[in-house]
């Protein structure tokens, strides 16, 4: 039997960007379309072009693939016509492919926020569309505020949602801007606006979780008739967030209830990749990832021992409401850990690594690494550092050079010209081949002295490590105070265009940078080697 | 028109415990039993006496005062009598009002858990169910897998439910265990389990979090007919938790779809405490609050200075879905770059700062603030920065004291056994009314270094600020590499239970941690004079 589409629409630029404390740079930008490209979402919606420099930015190119990439915008402004109204050309100057625009639906809003009539609200819907379907664009409309405006008044929300649709819009999006609304009210407007006209199969859902209801909300609408839904990654957005796509996702490709009916443009590959990709995403965020997360936390398959854990390994999939593989997450059961070897193997196999049968340096390194992380280290996000520490276990590493020693000092005096400045400087003490270097090094701070002075002079591998860069710094506290551990994440690329991560621990973060920055360099010379990196190209 | 009732069972204390990473000593479990008794639930179940040491002695007396305190226990083992099986007698020799027990209702797990035929596990649930009820307890009987036992031998489960509700337990209760069953199968289920006669008011609900639909479940069960409701505080649980509680309830009172049609034991006054319980259990737990929790965030009622900002606070009521009073929360309008010139007013009078009318200072700040975050400060999280910084522009903040130097030096060396070893050592000078004072401390790392020696002697003041503590310190790299700008995040507190946040921005990250530990201190001596922290102490 034919399966109905349903498309799924991604607001993490934009609506995820309303998240307190949540400023994505133009770099982290373009990497999570890139995350969301290849995850095989619908729609990337972008952010706001002409509302930010940085949107603007973003927006000279279109960042997707795959995806159409989506600019969202205001509706023309009244008074004015489309074509002269400079909101909505910055808005069909953007390299987009589609355009979202956002109308007020609740006539309250139009008249308190907007100051017009009803009539002029439903004129600037109908222009708005018009204009950038006439620019080639896909066109679609989140009513705001809909739900709400419903209830106040139905008449009015549903002739908002029909002039975008009659004037050409692809999809009708409803919106809970304010996060209240019910599953079981959803579901009635949603049947009610199919009813007034609107075929579900142009009927998007935008939630909100102010409720803790944003993934039910979505469901409901989908029952009722709609088939697009607008959702973040790990529900990030304003107040209490959005949609989470990384627990709808799921649902839709693995539950009977919506699986036997619907399909996505979600691949069982991408399904399978969704717990690195939201662990990722927190990584990238520069926060923990929620251990209780559906489908994708840590604890999502972990069982405590007791009345369940035998009977659960016995036989797992009546324990389990979906195989925990299917979304690359992985059982846990606390006391005694049975299921990580095999995870492991797999994990050596697709770097390369042989593992040998029949003796326990395999079971030694799934120990290490699991003291380790107990410690703080984070080797899922720091790929590099655990090749090097398999390698060293499984395998062999040459020993390239070796630091000594190493002093940073980070001094705050006046200048000579009577201004407080601060001045950092690193000393650092090499051995390669018997013979002592030692560099010194002026940076921003201790750790960019320390990474300066280290490479300054490596002798003979000075020249290979010259197209080694590093692109991203990451600091974590892992609990408490000033003195509390700390954990560093650094990612390197290099001239052939590969990216790896390390990482270093530390209760002192000169400490846990320069293992970080240690792992980098010689996980470069092994790589150089062909010794390792087979996995760091992806 | 009289509303039915609904009611509230807390299982913190016994699913809750099954958290990963949570484990109660008996003080906190009789704290929480307080906190639950406070709030108005119906059921506060305690744990499963005879199980370990800990639940035994949590039952020897009764913990709640209002609710019912129940012990969660198995039905009778098939072979024995009731009379004769001690993990009965254990139970029912606990101090509880009423009894809790989980019974099999799933075939498959009858016979593959069990090893005892269909009819034997009936015959244990109307044993047990008699033997309680004979002993004086209100009898439940939570049956575990009921939804996948459902879907697998309908006819079975309901037998179980059927057997339960007809030996005469007070409540039958239907578990989600797996936690995979979505919204419109529970409604279907329940319906279907009302028309086999099993009266709704007799009907409970277990739902959990796997899918991010508990507390869906939970409301589509009530719709269904269902009238007690199963949950924990915060959604603790194992796996990805149970139903939270702290979402339920004020959905439960303040919804007009529920809040028509039913009542709880809650009263305004209780659910205008939740915030503040919420907050408090995951200071028990020593865990933050989930910022974006709905209804009892830090955020569930913060808006980012965007389009909805000026609007919103001219008419809160049509841009909150309840008003943040009602359950204790507050409304946030985030001071930060997009933010307009009445936020700064509205967050500038709720610390007590009069702004002056007529004048250009304000406007300086509203720059100054534009200006530094477009740094990288961030004063949406650094409340005590930011009044620190209105303070100066606006008023006026004593000179207390002055650092004219420091030194940090961080130095990775063999120690006298050979061993590797890094130390981290600040010297500090300080100037406090024309006197110099020099310190210098060893730390783990050279920020706490640096924190011990400026707070080592600070003269006069060194007494004020004994009970200054710093509890959390983040830090995020802005963009880039190591020579990125680095931002700081400092939260502190004191003696009289008040917190804040500070913030430091430099590309070193000595400096920045410097900056938000100077501003933390200085805020401590405001604070101690009253000339700041009118807000902090929330």
């Amino acid at each position: 039997m034919s399966r109905e589409r349903i498309y799924l629409f991604d607001t993490t630029l934009r609506d995820g960007q309303q998240t307190p404390g949540i400023d994505f740079s133009l770099e982290e930008k373009i990497s999570i379309a890139r995350m969301l490209d290849e995850l095989g979402v619908d729609y990337v919606e972008g952010g706001y072009p002409g509302a930010n420099p940085l949107d603007t930015a973003f927006f000279t190119r279109k960042r997707t693939a795959k995806a159409k990439f989506v600019a969202f915008g205001m509706t023309k402004r009244v008074g004015v016509s489309a074509s002269n109204d400079p909101g909505l050309a910055t808005l069909l100057r953007a390299e987009a492919d589609a355009v979202c625009f956002v109308a007020k639906s609740w006539d309250y809003h139009v008249r308190v926020a907007l100051g017009c009539t009803k009539d002029e609200n439903l004129d600037a819907i109908r222009a708005s569309v018009e204009a950038a379907s006439a620019a080639g664009r896909a066109v679609m409309v989140d009513c705001e505020h809909f739900f709400d405006g419903f209830k106040a008044n139905p008449t009015y929300a549903l002739a908002c949602a029909r002039t975008a649709y009659e004037a050409g819009a692809r999809w009708v999006v409803l919106c809970d801007t304010n996060g209240g609304t019910q599953p079981s009210e959803v579901r009635a407007i949603v049947e009610q606006v199919v009813r007034g006209g609107i075929p579900g199969a142009q009927l998007g859902i935008h939630p909100h979780n102010d409720t803790g209801q944003a993934v039910a909300n979505a469901l409901a609408a989908v029952e009722a008739g709609a088939r697009q839904i607008q959702g973040t990654l790990n529900g990030i957005g304003e107040r209490c967030g959005n949609a989470n796509l990384v627990s709808l996702i799921p649902t839709l490709l693995l539950k009977p209830a919506y699986a036997e009916r619907f399909e996505t443009g979600i691949s069982p590959d991408a399904l399978a990749g969704i717990t690195h990709l939201s662990r990722g995403f927190d990584e990238l965020l520069n926060r923990a990832p929620d251990a209780q997360s559906p489908y994708v936390g840590q604890s999502a398959f972990a069982t405590k021992a007791g009345i369940h854990a035998s009977a659960l390994l016995k036989e797992p999939a009546t324990y389990e409401h979906v195989p925990p593989e299917s979304v690359g997450n992985r059982r846990r059961v606390m006391v005694s850990d049975q299921g990580g070897k095999a995870n492991f193997v797999a994990e050596l196999k697709r770097r390369g690594i042989d593992v040998p049968k029949g003796e326990g340096r395999l079971d030694a390194l799934v120990a290490l690494v699991k003291e380790r992380e107990a410690e703080g280290y984070a080797y899922e996000g720091a790929d590099a550092s655990f090749e090097l520490l398999a390698r060293r276990m499984l395998d062999t590493v040459p020993d390239f050079f070796h630091v000594t020693s190493f002093r940073c000092t980070v001094e705050r005096r006046y200048d000579a010209n009577g201004t407080l400045r601060t001045f950092s400087e690193a000393v650092v003490k090499v051995l390669i081949d018997g013979e002592e270097k030692m560099s010194v090094a002026e940076g921003h701070g201790p750790v960019n002295a320390l990474d300066i002075a280290l490479r300054k002079d490596l002798g003979k591998y000075q020249r290979e490590i010259a197209d080694l860069e590093l692109v991203d710094f990451k600091v974590r506290i892992l609990n408490g105070g000033t003195a509390a551990t700390t954990r560093v994440l650094i990612e390197s690329h290099d001239g052939a265009g590969a990216r790896w991560t390390t990482v270093g621990v530390s209760d002192n973060i000169i400490d846990a940078s320069f293992q970080a920055l240690m792992d980098s360099i010689v996980f470069k010379l092994m790589k150089n080697r062909d010794l390792a990196g087979r996995a760091a190209a992806e």
